[in-house]
């Protein structure tokens, strides 16, 4: 997602300064003009410097380089934050940084596999922090409206990764875990449309995935066991075959899943 | 779906008899040729008689309807098996009976959502009971095959309910689950494609399902536990921060899923 960020910088007319442990990805991507160039010494003069690494990375990035950091604005676009913000901001304790979590992945990752239409009308989750002020947030914020990112949220960053762990994070454990428990041979023969589309996303980047997991933990441990203790709730009223109770819950989620299509942005 | 194989029936030149608890809506499939006629006195003429009502109507009409029942084939097109198949053959021990469950449904159903387009190439259920020849097995088959369904598989009713237990019921009730434990305003602003796609089946309709779920309570509750023990799993490993697992769990998943999508006939 990062080379996608710059490309799409650049043809704003931004200038956009990249880095890459590959050396010939940093090649193609000045002759591709994904971005202008690549020189680590200039990130001094930098007005703004985006990290697109995964969490960990991104605060093992911070602490090598952290006498380069000064009065420049941090971001970065990375899917957990409760842990690597309080990270970073111990190891830069005055830095001007704002998070954001564009919500715009795709399956496959990789330079070559960027997509100039992947920003248009996504949802765009901006993080604040202690050290985020009004003026830095308008900036991300016009950044994302300059990219074609659709509704644009605040939030803090305990209340972004309780979120994520539902909407993302848990969805992803329900796919693999439908994934694993099947032991069928016949459950090709068997599938309509919902097991394809509840178990697309058990095609995951394992090591992403673990490290997201792990990052969020207390977060994703919290919402697994609310789904679980709801499923055990509906299985029950299955077991006693109490009909009303079934019924009515099953209604419940119809309505919550139209008013859902209704308000959603894209 | 009965009114779809009525139409597919007639286009191909099969004179089909319809029957429907509204008047208006045989008056209208009359005129819009979607069947021949809907004498119900003509019943012991048929070659085939194809039940397309939920699994407890299916058993009231043929306990209500016993006596017109003699050398005719019977079928019937509903989503659980075991439960319906024994009821019919109490009530009629000596009747040809070949069930089908054709793996095509659509969220909106009713006479006019009928869909010529359904049946192409879905996966295709034969459920075969103790009165099942081998010659009804395969007129049955040719049938689906002369309405252009995809892969043909024959199964007992037992491996039947099994199976739709997990692809098709529990990954409802997920769906369900994953919207009923949903209580944050700010879900709207923060899903991706997965929440959308694992909870479109959300929008689910309660009547049916709940008949559907009691039904096939037992092969339902067994699954559920299953998917739940499978999940909980998962969850040690988050909680315990064993890496190496959880990663090797992630990539066994992407791989079952992988080799799913090359198998799978559409």
């Amino acid at each position: 997602m990062g080379s996608t960020f710059a490309e799409s910088l650049m043809r704003k007319g931004h200038q956009v300064f990249g880095f890459d442990k590959d050396q010939k990805v940093i090649e193609k991507a000045i002759k591709d003009q994904v971005i202008y160039d690549s020189n680590l010494d200039l990130i001094d003069e930098a007005d703004l410097i985006m990290l697109c690494l995964y969490p960990k990375q991104n605060i093992e990035f911070v602490r090598t380089h952290k006498n380069r950091f000064n009065k420049q604005l941090i971001t970065d676009i990375s899917g957990t934050k409760v842990h690597m913000i309080n990270e970073i901001l111990s190891i830069l304790p005055h830095i001007r940084y704002v998070s954001t979590h564009p919500m715009a992945g795709r399956e496959k990752n990789g330079y070559d596999n960027r997509d100039l239409t992947m920003f248009k009308d996504a949802n765009f989750l901006i993080v604040k922090n202690e050290n985020s002020t009004m003026k830095d947030i308008k900036l991300i914020e016009g950044l994302a409206k300059e990219l074609a990112f659709g509704r644009i949220t605040t939030l803090d960053p305990r209340e972004h990764d309780q979120l994520i762990a539902h909407t993302s994070q848990l969805t992803h454990l329900l796919a693999v875990s439908l994934m694993l428990s099947d032991d069928s041979v016949h459950t090709k023969d068997a599938t309509g449309d919902s097991f394809r589309d509840l178990t697309r996303i058990a095609k995951i980047n394992e090591e992403m995935w673990s490290e997201l997991f792990m990052d969020n933990k207390e977060a994703l441990i919290e919402e697994t066991n609310r789904f679980i203790s709801v499923l055990e709730n509906l299985k029950n009223m299955i077991k006693h075959e109490d009909y009303s109770q079934l019924k009515s819950n099953l209604r419940k989620s119809k309505e919550k899943r139209i008013s859902f299509d209704e308000s959603k942005s894209r």
